[in-house]
């Protein structure tokens, strides 16, 4: 029996309606309502969600960034502005007329990709997603990990640099995401570019070091530019800071790492590997933790959100 | 039918016979062998055991602090100098002639705690032991997280102060135990002392700034000297930092706190439960999260490690 998965990001709430074997049949999206009210979120949702259904009672997932309690009301949502509170599964079901599935958006990815993607078959497994800022999706003994009250893998608010840190919108100082995301490159590139350090990568940028983004590092890592190389390692330092304290923690075989960075392979993922051998508590004695990319894409939140709006 | 648990601490081993209900039936305890070798600590374990199996055959659960895998090997022990990849588990199956369950000393803890202590019925739970480092074990929906190899709950080691941190004998910067640990609560005061801010606390150390440890801080917190309450809410706002990358990362809904420290009771879990709500990541939106002492005191491991070696 199909159902639908609909993640709601921050730029689009994509949709697909998702087969038995986990194999996308269609998509929609529209774009997310920018410094939406709840309303206007939840109708974007119902819309995207009513097209799939096309008049067919399929059940619906919904993937959401932020703080989803195990009753379907997004608590608190850090990226998007004003809205708290809001009881998404409710709403949806009443408008929709099916039962409706809602979580943390990358709960629903780190479910897809365990299930027919990147971490496949694997019992403990934490994807990463390194975007505007950092989210956390947890499976532990071929569960997954919701917490409590569902607020579990919020892990780019993880305090990394108490004292000197960098301050982070959420009122605290040296957040792992102010360091280890796509922001977080871009600022490390940038303060490179003002240094003089990275000619290229300015160059790239249009000749303005207050332009350069995490993209022009990449590219110009990728061709080969020693500096662009050298701002990548440091960058990976962070990164891998940030899995060594989560592998401390939960012991886990695999990291799975997403978002729009993970494109740039193995310039972000090598410096990566070799910085978290030596962060990680004995590292000597362990076997190895794997560091891998995750291979769903912008889809991996919808297509697990599907999947998590099946019946048990 | 009862178990035998032994915990293998800094400074002795302690081993208890436990019935069905949780009952210490008996105990034993021998000095930890310093600076030992792997067969020393083998033997000090079987002797404790032995004594009180007193020829019957009853199951051995043993707790270890460090890195236990799977198949009971203690893998690393950064507090017993000179052991490595000991197999302990099969040793003492060998020397005791029944089966034998390794764990880490501190997911043996959580166990017991979970099971007839301060956690009792908790479906999440995390327990966090203050000594010379910093231990924890993890409970999540009522299972044991032992993680992929039975490394999980390595928590001290994690960094919350990467760039500015103190070095810690691991290798790395800023790990939290040199901070929120019993010694860290000494290091904090002797900084204070060496500031004069503490006169009173430097008084009970017998004048000695540098004699100066966390018990006379908490003394002189419990008989009301402002100076020395500054000291434990600067303390706690270090104990609460970890604690909140914690609830961010597994959203448990209850801390127990365990070792020396928290004898101190409310002198140290107030300042940590102000600090914990303003550092957990929107707390406002969260049911509180309980953090609470332990209630089994030394015979924590020892208990729950004679539960973990029941049969299944």
């Amino acid at each position: 029996m199909p159902t639908i998965g609909v993640d709601v990001g921050g730029t689009k709430c994509l949709g697909v309606v998702l087969d038995d074997d986990g194999k996308v049949l269609a998509e929609h999206r529209v774009p997310t309502p920018q410094m939406g009210s709840g309303p206007a979120l939840i109708a974007a949702v119902a819309e995207v969600a009513g097209q799939l259904q096309g008049g067919a009672a399929m059940r619906v997932g919904v993937g959401v960034p932020g703080l989803v309690d195990r009753g379907g009301t997004l608590r608190f949502a850090p990226n998007i502005v004003g809205v708290t509170e809001l009881p998404v599964r409710e709403e949806l079901s009443k408008q929709l007329g099916v039962p409706v599935q809602v979580d943390n958006d990358a709960t629903c990815a780190v479910w897809a990709e365990r299930a027919v993607g990147a971490g496949a078959g694997r019992a403990h497994l934490i994807l990463v997603t390194l975007g505007t800022g950092i989210g956390g999706g947890v499976v532990v003994d071929g569960q997954l990990v919701r917490g409590s009250h569902g607020f579990a893998g919020e892990i780019g608010h993880m305090v990394i640099d108490a004292v000197g840190g960098l301050p982070c919108p959420c009122g605290q100082r040296g957040c792992w995401e102010r360091y280890a995301s796509g922001s977080g490159l871009g600022r490390l590139a940038r303060e490179a570019a003002h240094a003089r350090q990275v000619p290229r990568v300015v160059e790239l940028a249009g000749g303005d070091p207050e332009a350069v983004r995490g993209e022009h590092v990449t590219r110009a890592a990728a061709d080969g530019d020693p500096a662009a190389r050298e701002v990548m390692n440091r960058f990976g330092w962070w990164v891998a800071l940030g899995l060594a304290n989560l592998a401390n923690a939960f012991d886990t075989e695999c990291f799975v790492l997403g978002g729009g960075l993970v494109e740039a392979g193995d310039i972000l993922l090598a410096p990566v590997r070799a910085s978290f051998l030596d962060l990680v508590e004995a590292a000597e004695h362990r076997p190895p933790v794997d560091i891998i990319p995750a291979t769903l894409g912008e889809h991996a939140g919808a297509i697990g959100a599907a999947m998590l709006a099946r019946p048990n």
